[in-house]
């Protein structure tokens, strides 16, 4: 994948223009195909019994295939997300950080489309899969 | 619909059980096969530009089937979700609270499934579309 | 919804452009916000047990979806799906056609979206529920 | 992944079992965490253009991951699709069969997960990427 932002200015962009989540996320690295981000877990993003809730999972995955396609495209692109799915495979290890490993399938003219495995960090069973399409601006 | 819980006492078992989210949501009625849910909109749900985040309108839509599953079986239900799809269709007006209206299709005996429209408070073009799957645990 | 086809336009166009499946499906007729089709249940839409399979479901929900987009933007629109969503909630009836009614949520520039309920013939509960996305091609 | 049948026996039971679709696919193998399959694209699958219909593919989609099950769980399981999600990314090459590689994500007690990358034969890039839920009947 031939990138034209790398992980600093990644973060750098994330930290300007979301400051409402800069701290909830740190990019890892990207890969040759996509990007692996972690979800810090803190006591905002619990359920009852320790458990990360259902939204802060999807929020993980929808900012992997953001930052995804940010690479690819650099920060002018306004891209917003118009159809995400997800299955909920497994409760995450309680007390644990969220490692979202997600990958680009498509970069169209009008839609960008990638997928991401989210494991609870060091384990090997994921506990979720997500899809997420982005529409991308034209005149960027 | 025959429920077995009504607006009062989902209300207080969102309280009870969900303190990181009760002051999110408020229960607006039960209709003859679902719920209506609000999103109280704040500060912590917004993106650059006023507009809702993507994950607290996931957010939404998934405990407004949550809550209509609950109004169903009672609170004794033990219930998680395994899937969810939802799409983007519109920009949420800004400094305007979300309403979630949503029908169960199914309570079978391990799976429900519901599917929600998200509006923005007094407008009638919806701002989303999602559908949510949850496991019932067995013994309840 | 103002439409610029109706339903023997639609049917006409079906089977025209559509000879692969113009026996499968029926107008039934168009709704406010939609269309309802019927898929005419036949030997090759059957799973051991009698049972209509998955896919052809899955294509009643498709055919449902651009029917409506093409009765709102005529023939010209040379519509393709990207994105198509499914819950499979119970047991069609044996040998009875299924009905799928769907409404369209959106129809943007370039995108349009809509969501479908399938029932067997005569029944109240839902066999399916789907979500479809269709890309709008341009110069249209 | 511990597998209880293996390619030969998987054709077999596909033959046996589901008369309707024999003739549709083709077991390649079985791989560390799934199985791959061919659609044997014929005049039946085809869309004007020659493209294959979007039912079809999500036919492959769904035989690929029941078969990924069968092939851990043995032929008495009588798994059903309980929901799918697919996207569409690019349009199949003309005249070629299409290649879905599959893995298995979870094998739980009610739910088995799968997800599907779809590739025309030969090509790199994927035409679509599906997942898919199965329930699992008890006293298997």
């Amino acid at each position: 994948m031939q990138t034209v932002m790398r992980e600093a200015e990644l973060a750098a962009f994330l930290e300007r223009e979301f400051p409402q989540v800069k701290d909830d996320f740190a990019i890892e690295r990207l890969t040759g195909d996509g990007i692996v981000v972690r979800l810090k877990v803190a006591e905002r993003h619990l359920r009852p019994g320790g458990t990360v809730s259902g939204p802060s999972i999807f929020a993980l995955a929808d900012v992997v295939v953001y930052l995804a396609i940010l690479a690819r495209l650099g920060p002018v692109a306004l891209a917003v997300t118009t159809n995400g799915g997800i299955d909920f495979l497994r409760k995450p290890v309680a007390g644990t950080d969220l490692i979202g490993e997600g990958r680009l399938l498509k970069i169209g003219r009008v839609l960008a489309v990638g997928d991401v495995l989210i494991r609870s960090d060091g384990m090997e069973d994921p506990v979720a899969r997500a899809s997420m399409t982005y529409s991308i601006p034209p005149n960027r």
